[in-house]
């Protein structure tokens, strides 16, 4: 069923994997009359124009006929595009982003709104390890959480903030309001401190001079592939979420290295007990994962086996 | 194609997840004219029954017509298991077992088999993180690597070794020969560490005093989702495999907590290019681990997106 038209025309700033998403995601319910996309790189614009999921594609910045700007870059030039499309943006219309960290995008946007525009700080918590404009499909939003921040000047009750929650719904999401520290805190748990872990577990087991990368990539469907696929995430995207989210992830690395270390411990002194103490409880959350509907309940998340191999 | 019949019977003695798999692999494609099975639980053996994948069920240990034993029963308990089931074997047959670690086993059972059976540890680099007979399919081994683990009397070039090879690959599996010792080393790193990483981070993110369960349940998408499949596997088999594979687990998690400490450092200070290079050098092994048929190339995992929760 298409959706009633929410926005008459929307700027998506950025053809990534996100940006390309929502376009194809609009394009696919009109829940915004037109499109258009900018992106700096030639050759991105040049794929969103082949993929045909926007009314317009731009290169440079310029008089902006839109209601709803969405800033879809990496988080470190979120303030920087910010600044630039201002003073293109047209009276009454909201400005909003979709970036993983949200403290320093609403520190660095906020004073350099003008009067009559709306900023509201957004974040779906969506994505794959995928990136660009082939990597984006309309339904990755789907059932998925968005976190949009408001502030005392556009609060949560404003007409903006409600236009906003009801375009979000309208890609599939569902929509929840929090405040920008809050969001960093339990981000840099749920997101960040697990990509900063898989990064660094791929690191550690491809250093090993006792096991040859032959061997990892070999046995690795003992666990490790797991880990892989987070750490084949947009680099880019990630060095900026560390360097943003400094204070919460060290906090919660912090905690990490120190239970990390603990285990160590039962390990090195044989303690069962505790082992089996902490391997049971963890099974507990990922039912509520997928009771929650946010996981497959299928074992190895639904993996199709690859079943044109050869054995040796 | 059915294969052709490698061994004329075979007994599995423990019938969760591995065992079971096996038994309904054989039963698939006959490489075993008999399979019987043997679990020490009553509940297991009715379920072993129900699901019909074998021809005979036991509780208790008894004279054994098999050509080959399979010890699949959790690493902390298959020296005693083989020292029960060693007198009820016939002369000429071959004993094996699945378990994730090696010298333990190794040490443990090759003192205590008689003259005129074989031993030859085994380990299937396959496994879900659901647990029990109903978790098992044959698909199971298809394109995953098994080694196996010779000794100085049963030889890797032995007929009892060859056979052995060849009922693995009957099963779809690709099978490497490999000394005890680099094979602990090897799963250490790709499968050990993997684990215990994942069980500290569900622990570490649910004691956060400052996040709520509800919101590591809901954000969970963004990465942290995954850690709780792996942190779901079976608790008892984990604890045995860390107890058993001290020394090298230790290893590997000594080394990663010095690397996650680096990254650490990295995040205080800023340092975004040291982040981006170790960022950036973990895609290339994702692709190696696809090409090599270890794990699908679908964003997510080829994940389905759940379709039937409505948003709030």
């Amino acid at each position: 069923m298409p959706e009633p038209v929410i926005y008459n025309e929307i700027l998506i700033i950025g053809g990534g994997l996100i940006g390309s998403s929502i376009a194809r995601a609009v394009h696919e319910n009109g829940a915004a009359g037109r499109v258009v996309m900018i992106d700096h790189d030639k050759h991105v614009c040049d794929r969103l124009r082949a993929l045909d999921i926007c009314e317009r594609v731009d290169k440079m910045y310029g008089a902006s006929n839109a209601d709803l700007v969405i800033l879809a870059v990496p988080p470190g030039v979120i303030t920087k595009t910010a600044k630039q499309i201002l003073p293109h943006m047209k009276p009454g219309a909201l400005l909003s982003d979709v970036g993983s960290v949200k403290s320093s995008v609403v520190d660095g946007v906020t004073p350099v709104v003008p009067h009559g525009i709306d900023f509201i700080g957004g974040h779906p918590i969506a994505g794959t390890e995928q990136s660009g404009p082939d990597a984006g499909f309309a339904g990755l939003f789907t059932d998925r959480w968005c976190i949009l921040t408001p502030s005392p000047i556009t609060t949560k009750t404003s007409p903006a903030a409600q236009k906003l929650k009801r375009f979000w719904r309208a890609l599939g999401s569902r929509v929840e309001f929090m405040d920008a520290a809050h969001h960093d805190l339990v981000l840099a748990t749920t997101s960040h401190l697990p990509h900063l872990i898989a990064y660094a577990l791929v690191g550690t087991a491809t250093d090993m001079e006792t096991v040859t990368k032959s061997e990892v990539v070999k046995y690795s469907a003992a666990g490790f592939r797991d880990f892989t696929r987070i750490a084949a995430s947009d680099p880019v995207m990630w060095r900026d979420v560390f360097l943003q989210n400094k204070d919460a992830v060290i906090d919660v690395l912090g905690r990490y290295i120190e239970d990390l270390t603990a285990l160590k411990k039962a390990v090195r002194w044989g303690d069962g007990e505790t082992l089996l103490k902490e391997f049971t409880k963890t099974r507990t959350i990922r039912h509520k994962i997928i009771d929650a509907g946010q996981d497959v309940a299928a074992p190895d998340f639904g993996r199709n086996a690859p079943q044109d191999i050869q054995g040796d």
